[in-house]
């Protein structure tokens, strides 16, 4: 088989072609633009390249309803151009394959969960905490969308007690991206977290906001694995933090060994590592072809 | 159709028979006492009132993963007796019909979804305010089960500036159980919730927390209603106070008319009033003879 990928983030876009085992076999990337820019890349790219059947993973928020006459469009980014932006429709015009479409973080927990850290189960939850926080749900076997689709990335969460940052999400002020994602490192600290030592003080107040969020996740929806990916889990110091946050938080309550025993093997980075968010468009595309 | 249900709780069992029109046709109740003497009574009710399957909705925690030996069980309750006690097993023996087996708050969400607030809709999440809290989570058309089962009564909230209650969840101390439920308010203000006004200060208070709640329901789940029931959302004046809250946590952010206009029948009373739990078991009893 040969499927059709569309990484479409804030900054680039990643198309690509894979197979049914979840091997991207071709890749291209080019900066994110104006829509009609970017859009010939893709349609140009994929008229080279004949696949099946093509999945989108995109950056949001976007509409997923399926009863919606705005399905398939991005809703109300800043990004110049793409506001009400038909995407998904753009892309039928061009091609007469079926199309998956979903959210970047939901390809990516679906990817997780065809071939990566969460294969064989039927729920995990999927952050991305990078530029911004994402957070994708899989449960009892579907991917959640809902009214809109999860924005987990914004949850409500305390106050480290040593840290003054005031937050800078636009919307919500100390909500969790505004505490916690890269920005708000950098913001906190003066410097890059990537230039941070493994050992500053800042992952300890980091991995206080993630882990807050991850067991409000366990909470709310008990999912089989959690997965935590994103430019700024590539400190890799942070998991053990997060872990013993999240042990500390639900005290024992959530009697699974998963939670109590294993965590290592509980709360992970991505199995298809930085390919999570490809190989997951790559099972969306896959899915729409079976379907 | 006779279909029997078992709203199973800590104080009380009720048992009825209704019909697959969502009808409680007849009921009975009788205290939660040590399971041997419970179920004897269970037994005798449905030995004289023959049924084509029986629901069950069950205080917990339990366990409801069919591939464990323990499944069917509640598991590490407090209540004497009940810890590692074979429910559902011991039903099973005495009557040779379907049986559907959830929590009591997962019952309650797919009553809702069936019959009630949330008819129609392939999502929900339901929460019971009472002696304690708990939330039943019903996404994609599925009850979401996972590792455990949710248990979304106790994430963390941030603390009311002007409340200075330390707590009483015996695991979490502050968390929204130990805020919230009942016996919080009772401890916080020195009388039962009931006794208080309707302006007293208590309920903006208790609003503060229930809406942070209802607000990381929205941002992980994206559901299409959310129902509160249970003792204290008899309180009517709590509705608009949560809405508010909800609305000014989010900011605008989850952009759907549901949560900017439609706030007043999106955050709603159960549709089936304190019927959810008892209906909710009669739907899942319904659900397991259609399977």
């Amino acid at each position: 088989m040969r499927i059709g990928a569309i990484e479409a983030g804030g900054t680039k876009f990643v198309c690509g072609i894979g197979n049914e085992e979840g091997t991207i076999e071709h890749r291209v990337s080019f900066p994110t633009e104006r829509p009609e820019t970017t859009m010939k890349n893709v349609i140009a790219y994929f008229k080279d390249n004949q696949v099946e059947a093509i999945g989108i993973g995109t950056f949001g928020p976007i509409n997923i309803d399926p009863a919606s006459p705005q399905y398939g469009y991005v809703t109300t980014t800043p990004k110049p151009g793409w506001a009400m932006y038909p995407f998904l429709g753009t892309l039928k015009e061009a091609f007469d394959v079926p199309f998956g479409w979903d959210t970047d973080v939901n390809a990516a927990a679906f990817g997780e969960a065809t071939w990566g850290a969460a294969k064989g189960l039927d729920s995990c939850v999927y952050y991305t905490i990078g530029t911004g926080i994402g957070v994708g749900v899989y449960a009892e076997g579907s991917l959640v969308h809902g009214l809109v689709h999860p924005e987990g990335g914004h949850i409500l969460t305390r106050r480290h007690p040593q840290d003054t940052f005031q937050g800078n999400c636009p919307y919500h002020g100390d909500c969790l991206e505004g505490m916690a994602a890269g920005p708000a490192l950098e913001k906190r600290w003066n410097v890059k977290g990537s230039e941070l030592s493994p050992d500053h003080p800042a992952w300890e107040i980091e991995a206080f906001y993630i882990g807050q969020s991850v067991t409000a996740s366990i909470l709310m929806l008990s999912p089989k694995k959690i997965i935590l990916g994103g430019g700024v889990m590539h400190q890799e110091q942070l998991f053990p933090l997060i872990r013993a946050e999240v042990q500390n938080n639900l005290k024992g309550y959530v009697s699974a060994d998963e939670v109590l025993k294993d965590i290592d093997s509980y709360i992970v980075p991505p199995g298809l590592g930085d390919n999570a968010g490809l190989c997951g468009s790559l099972a969306l595309g896959l899915n729409a072809l079976r379907e």
